[in-house]
């Protein structure tokens, strides 16, 4: 599913964000002026995911009786049907489910389709369900909570790849979307290059800083690194290359 | 502003419609099959308030920080302020907050340059500020909260006139809005005629109820009313006219 | 409607609750060892409200389609009618509606039926409709919300006079409900003589306090009253007499 | 425990239901016109659990000090503890605790009972403690926390198999409750058959879809299922047999 | 009260905060970088309030029943008595009540003694008793919630004058604090004299605004000023003088 | 790091308390008139933890911009850092996080260098981060959520060993922390003693009961303990020995 008028994202890019975590890419991006990239209270379903990819995304309102009729499923052109089936390998769908878990926004099938169609991961401040059929088709999936209920108790899909809020999160299609143990952060499209190389860095530092912690540094002086610490670590840094 | 595609509503039942209270087109939408029409939460700024008018949505995102930067409200083309030039008589600006009260999506300039274009009235579920001010302005306001902070400390306008969440209910462009001291329900736009109708006859008939419920008559058989009340009624009627 | 199995109050303790506020109430019940009696987010619907008298409860399940259907209200056996008809003069009402206030469990109609019967007042976790048309039927009202919504969008009664939850407050068939500005408290039943005449007693050592506090006296020696206040309070209550 | 006046339910549907999910018994229900049978916020504490049995209900109101004395617990009449003693093989224990977590319902010991008496699995929208033990126990628990408070920090139980709410849905004594590990759903008894056999053939057509989608079928076409994969099932499905 | 180390803050900066609102401060203090200066779901319990002091402040932790003993309130020296005999003139008591709405903090006899002390108001994000008579003191008073539970059912005065959350908000003792019918605005102690200044500017450019806006004007290039209004405002603004 | 002016604790009471559960703890201090000394909504972030520790106190506060400049975080005096710094062996660090889990109190790198100092856990109401890592420490961690971003997107480190709220209790510094799978008790230190004592016998007294219930007992006589099984335990207890 192409995403008209973006910029390419330098593979190197998503590569690099595949070796960094939320965490990292949190500070990284509020050194940048960014203070609200990562999600509240959504959770990954599948344990140990990894997620780096495109965002595509989808906007539910609530149901109105006389539009959400059994019908409008079996319409391949209703968004909650046609997003599954044309979105591509990479892309990660997010959907605005406005934070209500009343009702699950997909299931095993879904969640299945979207490991056809290669996307690299699904999420949302919203429910899903078949938490155990996910867990098997293990596509990387965030959610806000499980509900047995399907989506056409609650949700109607208005509409796809418009800029939407998920989790309090403003999320536009095109920006990266990573996810890990700790949750789900969301990447301006056009710094993707930028917040990939610092994060990587940082998680370095990072790692030679919990090697240091670990054998009994202070965190004065080490974290945040000092001088000292700082020129110890360009040593490290030569050595392990 | 007009919404394209939109057959046009019957003035008389506006009019009918500014005889009826919330509480009874709550129930006359009910039995029509739909359950959901009434704004929760969501309450009237501006006391002994009674609004009717076609909807237009403006729908809010969280901000984000490289987007949302001062230029951009002297921008005429942003939605935050072109749909407040451009509204027309008679409709309700309808704003998607997503139930958020930490910052207000409007204050007494906006609700003054709503008033000047004939706005029947404005709704969210988000927050408003300058409450005293819109009271002088005296435009029916519902709103859930108050809060100091201007609509760039959270609220990022994405889009107009497409279907909105507002305070748990689904709002389509050029759907009806009827508000009164008990809050605001929103009506199908197609269903207008017939919803004012049944509704305007449902208030004679409670009109009648509670007349006799006052004058000591038991729920039994008054409330709702069995045969020989509504055969009480029909005469009453008739008496009246 | 009697409560059965239920001992006399005095009607002198009844008109002493008259006197006193719910706040001391509320701290002579914490003396006495109950820590929650105070109703928590409920406030008057009425403005200026004081409400004093003995419960009738009402229970209130969530709707299930095939049990709530349209003949239910007609049924004058279902207790969301029946107990309207049948409450007595100087009984409460109190509605256990597990704090949803999506829906109202009463509007204009039933609050002039209970004022018809006498009522005393009328206390819910839930929400009210047609809030003007209560406060011109001038029963005293306290609930958590208002909301167009009638009571079988959500709520189906199950039983009446039965031990119930009210905003996080035990509330036993026959206790004393006693209702200002400041919202609701309930007193056990069996302890209402001796309550009332703490709470007064109360009431006058804090008029008196409120006197000397607002003649600039300190809050040391004064509020706690020690031994000198205590002894000029003496003093001025017999004064008074 | 018998419930009096409960007609007998089918031990053929009760097996059907082991081999559906709640999710497909939440849309079967659905489209009986039930739209809210499925518990909100309540999770399997015991992992892999599935659970399929009569309710017994049990309703909990917040304590009064002067009822809830130590006492209370050694009354074998007192319902927290009867119920306990009294359930029966097959059933299900329905606690009604308001969604309020600050304290737990059950424990290790009581879930022992349970567990005992052959009871099917307990359900609450309350906490349960001693996890640990609960999961030694191994009987299917579903709650919506954990908390080390006992019940009598927060909880009376007020009385035994009266319709009750729990995590905002209406449960009946006698209702068929399934559980699995995305939640509870909640069947109306006299319906079991009717949609234990409408699941079973739901989720015998899924499993299909589901074969089709991971073979790299559309949605469109193949969920919901259209005429030629409907055919296409009927010889899969005989061929399977 | 004195609180130590307080550089003072120009009479005059006090005088202009008495003519500008809260919302206006919290832009004022947006554009210098402060993104969260406004309490959220704070409200004036007294109508027509305007509020401007120097924040002295208290934190309340939840009690312990062996510390919280009925003696505790005589001891002049228990900060919950202490700072209302201590404040001084012109000063704002600020509450840090953790949110929670399920106690008061203080009734009329407390506000009492502020205004005897000649305290400019209080301001809590915990709830407040015996409104009625707070509001006969007249003593400007803002909250959360109101509720007739005294302190002691809930909170233990821990400490005076150290920074505080209060509604989200970080208050320092001497922090000038602003209060109208929107809310409240917390402004940092040492920008005290450039908010006030730039407020009052905002202020006449937006009343110059409104009054453009009420003749008629769009806002587009009226609101944000463009360079044609702003011209217009200085001559419109040298007539006035 | 020494807390000031406390009485030792036995170490005899600490091993006993190793051997308890939170829910017992939670029951013994009920009895002895303590109804809120467990939290609330608070979980543990790495599987199958036992603690046991003295608490250190840190309270937080929203940040302001002007004072949470990124040089906060090099200061060795920070109480962000300092008393992860100086925390002695065997002490569990208790964060007053405000019960806001939007950003993370603490990560890896934190945790390893309270591992590295011998803490015995560590208590949050708030958010920690980088939760795989920390399971990794392998040191007991309890906190309500998990969140990519950092402390400073929100927390201000205020002070330390003061008394605080954690998820709704007071927490004294030098207070008892005991975590199990359930969750987490503080027991108000000069109470240790007793209340490990009696906790070991009600445990002891646990298992003796769930051992009959497993065999088949009633709950009836046995849980609570009536005379004959009390008798019956004494037995028992004198056979293991």
């Amino acid at each position: 599913m192409e995403i008209s008028g973006l910029a390419p994202v330098p593979a190197e890019s998503l590569e690099q964000l595949r070796r960094v975590s939320t965490a990292t890419l949190a500070t990284v991006l509020y050194k940048l002026g960014f203070r609200n990239r990562a999600l509240t209270d959504v959770h990954p379903i599948v344990p140990n995911s990894r997620m780096v990819g495109e965002a595509v995304t989808i906007r539910y309102i609530p149901i109105r009786e006389d539009v959400d009729t059994p019908e409008l499923l079996a319409n391949p052109d209703y968004p909650h049907r046609k997003v599954f089936d044309t979105i591509s390998a990479g892309q990660v769908l997010v959907l605005d489910g406005r934070g209500d878990i009343r009702a699950a926004l997909l299931g095993d099938i879904l969640a299945m389709r979207l490991k056809q169609r290669g996307a690299a991961g699904v999420v949302t401040d919203g429910a899903v369900r078949d938490g155990t059929g996910i867990r098997q088709v293990g596509l990387p999936c965030y959610a806000r909570g499980e509900h047995p209920n399907a989506t056409f108790h609650l949700h109607h899909a208005a509409d796809v790849n418009i800029p939407i809020a998920c989790a309090d999160v403003a999320v536009y299609p095109g920006d990266i979307v990573v996810g890990d143990g700790d949750g789900v952060v969301v990447i301006p499209r056009h710094l993707t290059a930028e917040v990939a190389k610092s994060a990587l860095e940082q998680e370095e530092l990072e790692a030679f800083i919990l090697e240091k912690i670990s054998g009994g540094a202070p965190l004065a002086g080490t974290y945040p690194a000092g001088e000292a610490t700082r020129a110890e670590y360009q040593r490290w840094r030569q050595t392990r290359r």
